[in-house]
């Protein structure tokens, strides 16, 4: 018997992430649940972004799972607005993946929210490939890590439905070239949709949060795939 | 016989880059060659710091190898410094190996450097794990990514023996508390060497390359642990 390689290995992790992702999805259908993943680089704003969020989402029942190294730092920020978040430490991997999920959903306030947020670990790279049973990935960028960023990491950019260019109150301060950004996304993914916003300055986060609002009702009414 | 489990194969992968890692520092020893291995978040200036640098270190034979999941992009803008680069893509991978860097080192420029620059795969997570017979790691933190970096990725700051703060010509316009990132850094890492830059405005570069001149010496002279 040959011993298996690092790409078997990896392989029987997808393999087995593949089927926990689809058993969560079915639950998250049948509860009717919208189901968010957040990707990006660290310190790109996801947690900002939560925060700007959730006042916006009045009526809804948001739950938010945060995905870290360490510190219980973003469930604790995310728990001050009153909406239930759980921290999931990976032990220094680089990733969450469907069974981590599966552990936390079981609690109240999770399994039955209108939209539940992940918030993955910081890291472009491999959170790409693991499936949490979300109905979309939204990549998140922000203006200061630089404009090249999209064809450097095309695996996330071609996969997120949704991306998010964060920070835009600093694109007087650094050189990004919007329009170039655009270009690559859409070069890698024509159906992306891409927002900017500035949560510290409150720009187009009606308009993110219209978009999850008319996204739920489209999952409730037997839409096909999101959004 | 039972299967490898996931962490078989990690520390098989490990164990056998640290023999090579072994080797590479042998022959950079030998040479006389300083070596740096950069990691950062994507973004977080990286390049930008090297362009700056290269510059600024008339008189020494500089070489740069860079890693990235695609594009040559960043070696293409050491390149047209004149400074010998090689671009290593990892196919997909998070980080650099010791590997990787054997089979370039091969050529010349690179072997017989002063000083040679890794700049690792933009993620604050992957490369840390992995030694590629540097002299130190340097890890780089941008002020936009946010003051709580050191605490959420211990793991970098801690094995870092030197941490760059970048881009703090932008401190005026993020919320990032200064002191308190280089408390979290000296209680990871209290022999830790801190430095504040913005490549952009040119500040405290001419410290930076200083420190990197008397590293180098220092070693040449036979020096222990650097820095």
């Amino acid at each position: 018997m040959t011993e298996p390689t690092k790409i078997d290995v990896k392989r029987r992790i997808l393999e087995s992430n593949e089927l926990a992702a689809a058993k969560l999805r079915q639950g998250f259908s049948a509860t009717g649940t919208l189901v968010v993943n957040l990707i990006s680089s660290p310190g790109s704003g996801k947690t900002t972004l939560l925060e700007s969020t959730i006042g916006r989402l009045s009526g809804l029942k948001v739950a938010v799972l945060e995905g870290d190294i360490a510190t219980e730092r973003d469930a604790d920020r995310i728990r001050k607005l009153g909406v239930p978040a759980r921290q999931i430490l990976t032990g220094g991997s680089c990733h969450l993946d469907a069974r981590q999920i599966q552990r936390e959903i079981v609690e109240e306030g999770f399994a039955n929210a209108d939209i539940l947020f992940i918030e993955n670990v910081g890291n472009l790279i491999c959170p790409t490939a693991y499936d949490l049973g979300e109905d979309f990935k939204i990549a998140l960028l922000s203006v200061s890590e630089g404009d090249d960023k999209p064809f450097k990491y095309p695996g996330i950019f071609s996969k997120a439905a949704v991306t998010i260019i964060t920070k835009i109150d600093l694109l007087d301060y650094v050189d990004f070239d919007l329009e170039a950004v655009e270009d690559q996304i859409r070069s890698l993914n024509q159906r992306s949709v891409i927002l900017k916003t500035s949560a510290r300055a409150g720009t187009h986060l009606d308009e993110w949060c219209a978009f999850l609002r008319s996204t739920l009702e489209k999952k409730r009414g037997g839409a096909g795939p999101l959004p």
